[in-house]
C-alpha cells in the first residue's frame, strides 16, 4: 500500500502504517507529522495546556508514555519527565524501566525526575500491597502513583501532568464503567481532569490514538521502550474489556473511537449532571496532602503495613 | 452435581442444569418450578399483565417464544398464540416454523392465529425487502412484524403482546445501543413498552433468563422447536455483541444480568429524561394505522415495491 499524502502529490512511497478506521495509509514521514498534528489538535480542543505551562510527563518506560514525551517535546512544549520506580523485581522490571527512561531523557536532553518508592517509603509496591493485606496490587499502585504525582506537582510547582493513556485504555475503562453502570466514574471520565483543591490537572493527549498508532510512533522514531507489560498486570480485568473491544473493532472498524467520542459528546453530559457537589478536602493529618478522610489512603495503607510488619 | 433444593430436603437428585451466575444446580422438577416462579416474578415486578388480560404471545417457532407460551399457559394466563408466516423458502424455514407452532398450539390446546405475509401482501419478506431496495432484511422484517402485531391487537381487542426476548437478546441490544450512545433507544429499552396511541403494550417476561435457561426449559418440557435460527439472520450484528458479552460472561459470571439490571436501575432513568415529548401520531392515509408520517413505513415500503415491480 502506498502513502495517501505522497500519492496526492504525485509521488509513490510505501506506507508504514494503515489506519483502518480512518482508511489512511501513510509513509514514515507523513505518519509522524499526522500523529503530531493530531496530538496538537487534542491538546487544543480540550485546552489541556499551553506553551507557557511547565508540563510534567509521567513516564513508565512503556511505548505510550515515551511516545507522549517525544511528541510533546517536538511540538515545543516545556516538558519534564517523571518516573516512579516501584521496586518490582520480577523480570528486573523496575530497574530496566528506570534505565530506559533515563536513556530517553538523555536522548532528548530533558530532565527526568525519579521517585524511588523503596527509598522514600522503605518498601516496593508489592511489599506495600501484600503487607497491607491487599490483593489488588494494580489498584494500590494506581493510588500511590497518583498520590506521588500530586505531591511532586505541589512541591515543584507543576500545574499539569500528562499521561500516556491511549484509546485502547480509555475505551476499555469506559466499557468497564458502562457494564457496571458506575455513574460517578462515567461522569468523571474525560481527557482532562481539572485541577482542584491542590491537585494538579491531569490530561491524556493520546486518548484518541489506538495502541497500534502509539506503538508505531515509538518504532518509527526508534524509541527504545519496555516491551513487556508490568508483571503485576498479568491478570488485569482491563485486558478482558480490551479483548471484547478488539473483537468488535475487528468486525466493525472504528468501534473504539466512536464509542469513546460519542460518549464524550452524548453520554457523559448526562452522567456529569449526577455528580454530587465537589467534596470538601481537608489536609491529611499525617502528610498534609488533600483528602476527604482525616488520614489519606496512602498514609492509611502505610500505617496498616507498619502495624502488620 | 446434585439439586440444591432436593439437597436442602435431605434428598440426592442429579441436577439437569447449573446456573453459574446464581450458583444454582437444579433437578428437572425444581428447575421447572424455579423458571416459572421467576417468570411470574418478572411479570409482577413490571406489572406486565394480569389474569384478567387476554395475552397475545408472539411465537416464531423458536425455543424462546414457545417456552414463553408454555410458561404463561401453565401460570394460568389466558394466552393466544400469534405467528407471522414470512414466506422464507430457504431451508423451508417458514413452512416448518408454522408447522411447529401449530403442533405446539394443539399440544397445549390453545388457539393460534396466523398471518401469512404472502397471502395478505402478495410477497414474502425477502421479496418485500429486495423489491423496496433494502438490504437490511432483518430490520424490514422487524418493522413488518411490529406493524402486523399492532394491527391484529387492534382488530381483535388485545391490549398486550408478549415476546420471547431473553437476557442474551436484551443485553446484546443494550451493548449495541451503548456502544453507539443512542440516547433515544437507551431511554426506551425496557421489559415493558407501554401502550400508546393505539399501539398495544409490549412485554418481555423472559428478559432476565439467559438463552441457556430458556433452551433448557424447552428441552425438559419436550418442546419441539426450530433449532436453526432464521436464514436471513446469518450475519446479524447482534451476534457480534452477543459474542463479546459471552466472552465477558465466561470470565466474569453474571456480567450480562448485572449489565442489564444495573442499566434498568441506574442508567436508564438518566436517558429516559432526555426523551422528547411523545410524538403525536396521526392515522396512516393508506391503512389507517397510527404513524408520525402521512403514510406509515409499511405502506411506504409496499408502495415503493409496487412502483419498482
Amino acid at each position: 500500500m502506498n502513502c495517501k499524502i505522497c500519492k496526492s502529490k504525485g509521488k509513490r512511497t510505501k506506507a508504514v502504517i494503515y489506519i483502518r478506521h480512518h482508511r489512511l495509509a501513510l509513509c514514515e514521514e507523513h505518519f509522524i507529522s499526522w500523529f503530531e498534528k493530531q496530538t496538537q489538535r487534542t491538546i487544543k480542543t480540550f485546552r489541556m495546556f499551553s506553551k507557557k505551562d511547565k508540563v510534567l510527563v509521567a513516564v513508565s518506560g512503556g511505548k505510550d508514555s515515551l511516545s507522549l514525551w517525544l511528541a510533546l517535546h517536538r511540538l515545543g512544549y516545556e516538558t519534564y519527565g517523571f518516573h516512579v520506580s516501584l521496586g518490582i523485581e520480577e523480570w528486573e522490571f523496575s530497574r530496566k524501566s528506570l534505565e530506559i527512561c533515563q536513556k530517553f531523557a538523555e536522548r532528548i536532553g530533558r530532565p527526568l525526575m525519579v521517585f524511588n518508592l523503596r527509598e522514600e517509603f522503605g518498601y516496593s509496591i508489592n511489599e506495600i500491597a501484600k503487607g497491607a493485606g491487599r490483593k489488588d496490587v494494580c489498584s494500590v499502585c494506581g493510588t500511590f502513583k497518583r498520590y506521588i504525582m500530586n505531591k511532586v506537582c505541589r512541591e515543584k510547582g507543576f500545574k499539569v501532568v500528562a499521561t500516556g493513556h491511549n484509546l485502547d485504555d480509555e475505551s476499555a475503562l469506559l466499557l468497564s464503567n458502562t457494564i457496571r453502570w458506575e455513574i460517578g466514574y462515567l461522569g468523571r471520565q474525560h481527557p482532562v481532569l481539572p485541577e482542584s483543591n491542590g491537585f494538579a490537572r491531569r490530561v491524556k493527549p493520546f486518548c484518541f490514538f489506538t495502541e497500534k498508532e502509539t506503538v508505531s510512533y515509538a518504532i518509527v522514531n526508534g524509541i527504545e521502550y519496555m516491551e513487556t507489560g508490568c508483571p503485576n498486570a498479568k491478570e488485569a480485568t482491563s485486558k478482558l474489556f480490551k479483548k471484547a473491544l478488539a473483537m468488535l473493532e475487528h468486525e466493525m472498524p472504528g468501534t473504539k473511537l466512536r464509542f469513546y467520542k460519542e460518549f464524550l459528546k452524548k453520554g457523559r453530559p448526562l452522567f456529569e449532571r449526577e455528580l454530587k457537589e465537589q467534596l470538601v478536602l481537608k489536609e491529611c493529618e499525617v502528610c498534609g496532602m488533600p483528602t476527604t478522610a482525616p488520614v489519606c489512603s496512602v498514609c492509611r495503607t502505610l500505617m496498616k503495613l507498619k502495624e502488620r510488619c
